[in-house]
């Protein structure tokens, strides 16, 4: 079939990025202190933007660490503990790049299943309440990569008060939270328990992933040892894009450049949900995401990852391995992301899905 | 003591920077291909960038990497083997951050002593001689960071000849090769082995270090690994900084500035060896160096560093500890940096290093 249509990574479309004031930005910010941004600095960031965020945050500029990426800073405090030593819980499925991450540094896995109706935080319960130690808890909060869903705040208040009980950190990611399309806000576990939390974020989905600029917030005891790793690692990141965001966000630019991603990305979420509704009933199991980039499916009827991608294939539809969002099984679940393409390739995309799940051999 | 000078870092000094060039590049790349830096991208680093590397090099452009800094790839390299397994010598002393990445990554370290007349390799051939494994040896053969010293012909062509015979890679840092002052370049080991050299340089001494562009050039077995370290940790490099390098490459800009900044560092190189001259003869052994940013002096009286630090302090001059260049030992070798201070400095810094040598306590 021709013009295979791809289901498959969740990246902003092209036509997403405000170039020419990208370009503004890069011009203002060489002329204007061309003195910080090409020499070499510390690796914690490019200070101006620290202070931003520590505003908008209401955290210390000192507990703020930017890197290439935030996946990057994630990398940094993982690899500030002796590699082998870590026990971390996360919800399954869940971002496939942390999971890799985990396991390059020899972490413990401790996956509690998430569903449509939220995490099910028993397994970390039962591991603390045997004695067991828990060091992290990883979670996306809004939005999650890759099902959408987001985390009801008795699940929030719950891990919370089980991360002040045992003595654990949470690690939130939240590159999503400023993506919600409707409905309201939760408080995040950063704002109900920043002493606890690893707070990550990036404007990769918000300006330009390009840029590589993302940031961790840390609790002041895991801050210096997380920026050593990093100037171990590169001596500093990149200042220059990080200036470039810096400029955006002073002019005002990311907010009115969120209101263009909303009602882009809301559109498309729109035609994907209603595509499925269409199409998928009885087929999966999903739920309209309120933000962000992804709609999670579950498939109903028991299928093996590899055979339907290749069936999907088949069908000119490209779909991402369920299983690289989980430690073990996964092949019944499909992330459907519907950010990156036109209304067009979303209806046609879901209506191949269809077709492969109805005709799914065996 | 008011004004006190910094013999520390070997940094360029920010009136190097040609930033109205760079702003061009910026605006340039920005506008003509912004659809190629702003997305998520392969972890190799920019293709245009890495094709004019592979010309220069004579290398396969698939078998280069840039990254967040030379030192990121390195790091990368590194970690592609497991934690504990790797045996790597080097010249000691040799850039301090090379030696905090080998011990992160729990390598066994086989130092080789680095005199003013070159690299002693008999403790890597005894090592190889008694069959033990050693996996990569690092060099800086061309103005070493920290000794200025440049790798003889004959040394060169034993490391290739001990590589060859007993399996192991070279890694050749080769970032100050291009700022050569006088006489005549030496063939690289890279250029002598290219199948057995992993080759690293940056244009961190060459454009600007915040710009963050370094590459390596693997040999073939080693290249998918170590782009698969990157991909995991930063999913790309920024491909900004990348596009500014490539057309600031494009345009003969780097070979021009190359002449300004050889005039600029040669001078001051003159101006740091004719005062060491003046002041340090019979304090120090060290030699005039043909280029890059250092001279490696050697202090003849037996001092301990800790002591030697304070003491210069209290002349108004601030050292680096030379122990961090080694493994162990260290206290008599001090860095002298030419490339960051302007004449004056560089003269009142050395008569007060050689103040401070004279009154040395006890």
């Amino acid at each position: 079939m021709e013009n295979i249509i791809e289901l498959t990574r969740g990246v902003p479309p092209t036509k997403s990025f405000a170039v020419d004031k990208l370009s503004i930005c890069a011009h203002d910010a060489l002329a204007g202190y061309p003195d910080k941004i090409l020499q070499y600095s510390q690796s914690f960031g490019f200070l101006p933007l620290r202070e931003s965020l520590a505003e908008i945050y209401l955290a210390n500029k000192d507990q703020i660490i930017i890197g290439t990426g935030s996946l990057q800073v994630l990398d940094h405090l993982l690899r500030s503990f002796p590699t082998g030593t870590l026990r971390v819980g996360f919800e399954e499925p869940t971002y496939d790049r942390t999971i890799t991450q985990l396991k390059r540094v020899q972490a413990s896995l401790l996956p509690c299943p998430l569903k449509l109706e939220g995490v099910d935080l028993s397994a970390l319960r039962k591991n603390l309440e045997e004695g067991k130690k828990v060091d992290f808890f990883y979670v996306i909060s809004d939005f999650q990569n890759p099902t959408g869903s987001v985390m009801p705040l008795e699940k929030r208040h719950e891990l919370v008060a089980l991360a002040r009980e045992h003595h654990f950190y949470i690690i939130e990611d939240l590159p999503y939270r400023n993506l919600r399309y409707n409905g309201q806000s939760l408080p995040s576990c950063y704002e109900l328990a920043p002493e606890l939390t690893c707070m990550m974020s990036s404007f990769s989905k918000l300006i330009a992933p390009g840029l590589r600029v993302g940031f961790m917030i840390l609790p002041k005891e895991l801050v210096h040892r997380t920026a050593k790793v990093a100037e171990d690692t590169y001596i500093n990141p990149s200042y220059l894009d990080q200036a470039l965001v810096y400029e955006f966000c002073c002019r005002g630019w990311l907010e009115e450049h969120l209101v263009f991603l909303k009602e882009l990305y809301s559109h498309r979420r729109d035609v994907m949900a209603d595509a499925m509704d269409r199409h998928l009933t009885g087929l999966c199991d999903w739920k309209r995401p309120d933000g962000g980039f992804f709609i999670g499916s579950f498939v109903k009827q028991s299928v093996q990852a590899d055979v339907l991608m290749q069936h999907a294939l088949k069908h000119g539809l490209k779909l991402t391995d369920g299983r690289g969002f989980y430690t073990q099984g996964g092949d019944q679940f499909v992330r459907l992301p519907f950010c990156a393409l036109e209304d067009e390739q979303i209806e046609i995309g879901i209506a191949r899905f269809a077709e492969t799940l109805k005709t799914y051999p065996g």
